[in-house]
């Protein structure tokens, strides 16, 4: 069997463990953390964007694939409740692209970069020498803001699991034009302290595993809970959307049961928060169906490579 | 007419002016400058390197393709002789890609890495939907050293216009075993002040011209004394392949004459520089043949976007 996206990256962190100090946050997060002088602390990630894979040319038009490619990297800052700063990209044309395009996708960039107020300071544009499909990587740095930046890997026994937003059907068009949540993010551990945080790429089972997994804990989710889009509802299996679709770019996070009452309470944003379970200490993640029947959830997302196998 | 990609760079630097001190450095230049608290900044690149662009999979290794993506990056902090720091790689994967050639690109890059103590950080897995070819995408954050990062905009009239190392004949060979210039650029930031610096990714011609244009002035270039590789001596026209071929990833950097009489007398370093030229008011790019002609030197390198045209 071919390894995971996962094991694979916990392999590459392997061959070169980073000092904490100068690289306080490494390979297996939302985003790196580098130190520099003086107590100062920037953030950095990156993500590649493919015609066919995370976007298709034939109904997406590029203003829409250019937003999102920042828009993705947004919900990596907003995943870590960090301010963006700045964002470079860089694209692969195809051979029939021409200035206009070059425009368009590059209107679409700085939609997101004027919404977020992370301005676009720099790329690369290269092309295939034979024809090859659109490929677009946006980095981009953030800094902490008054808090430090949420991890993966700080959830504990006990923390109520929650999420902003509701989930599934993504693929129906939200994947394009979703709203990274930047600020909410940052408006959240201006009012509570979050245990542990990452946004929702992969789908729900898979994302809320690697929590668990980083921080070696399970986690029970109350299927009832779970809040389901109007665009998963229109699916056969709108839970199962829910659970396993990816591409949500909503924020999966957890904190103490004290904390969420709070959150709750105060909480007076458009943008609903929703308590979808508890983590626990059986090291594995389970479901309560609405029939109050337990089973195991098995990490069923999106997995770029096991798709591939 | 198609715009040449600095025409289409420079659009896109207009279309919205960074606040100069947040963003000491925008579009433009081998890094873009952002500033932090306390008087600490941090530079940033981004290169996206193609299969069939950029190397060829049919003749180089995977480990020679990491490698290149970490070192045209760290090419680009030599450029502005400033400090590696970190580096992400986001790659896109064709169909067949398995697991050792995932892990023989990351010894690539790690090799690298670890030569030029620029740990990697994160990244981004991602693969075609349909077969595609291999794009990786190495983005890299360096600090100023005790000198301010030297920029493109900065050469004056009469200053020497000189070089490191020997320029043609890449393809051949060096452009997937070339030794960035990080090292050197700050050996020669600590003895001088430099005027300009770039990187040579896009050939002699092409990166003067940048140069000289984001200078307001021009440029006179000895043939004679333009270091030819042994590589190009291999080729029909040795002094053409110095002038005009990329990926040489050799600094071109301009000094005041005394400056460069300086740095001479006090270089004991193997990578040898030499003066090719000198700067001009005549904001124009000629060259002095071995006959004492002078001509019109055009910018003959490597250009993305024209040689689509």
């Amino acid at each position: 069997m071919s390894p995971t996206e996962d094991e694979l990256t916990g392999w590459f962190a392997q061959q070169r463990p980073l000092p904490p100090g100068a690289y306080p946050i490494g390979i297996g997060d939302d985003m790196a953390q580098i130190a520099l002088t003086q107590g100062a602390s920037v953030l950095i990630t990156t993500d590649m964007l493919l015609d066919g894979t995370h976007f298709d040319l034939r109904t997406a038009t590029l203003h829409q694939v250019g937003y999102k490619s920042m828009a993705a990297s947004l919900s990596d800052c907003a995943a870590m409740a960090t301010i963006p700063l700045a964002a470079v990209a860089a694209v692969a044309l195809p051979g029939d692209f021409g200035e206009r395009q070059l425009k368009e996708l590059h209107a679409g960039i700085l939609s997101a970069a004027d919404k977020y107020d992370c301005p676009l300071v720099g790329g690369d544009i290269t092309a295939w020498n034979h024809d090859g499909p659109l490929a677009i990587c946006v980095s981009m740095l953030s800094k902490p803001g008054d808090n430090p930046p949420v991890r993966r890997n700080g959830a504990r026994v006990g923390d109520a699991v929650c999420v902003t937003g509701s989930l599934g059907g993504s693929l129906r068009g939200k994947h394009l034009t979703f709203e990274p949540r930047v600020r909410e993010a940052l408006k959240m551990t201006s009012l509570v302290t979050l245990n542990s945080m990452m946004d929702l790429s992969d789908g729900l089972s898979s994302d809320l595993n690697r929590i668990c997994h980083q921080s070696g804990v399970g986690a029970l989710v109350d299927a009832a809970a779970v809040p389901i889009s109007q665009d998963a509802k229109l699916e056969a299996d709108p839970l199962g959307a829910a659970l396993n679709e990816g591409e949500d770019f909503e924020l999966l996070f957890t904190l103490a049961p004290q904390q969420w009452n709070k959150l709750r309470t105060m909480w007076d944003d458009p943008v609903p928060l929703t308590k979808i379970g508890v983590i626990t200490n059986t090291g594995r993640m389970q479901i309560r169906m609405p029939d109050g029947r337990i089973s195991d959830l098995e990490p069923h997302g999106y997995e770029h490579l096991q798709r591939r196998a």
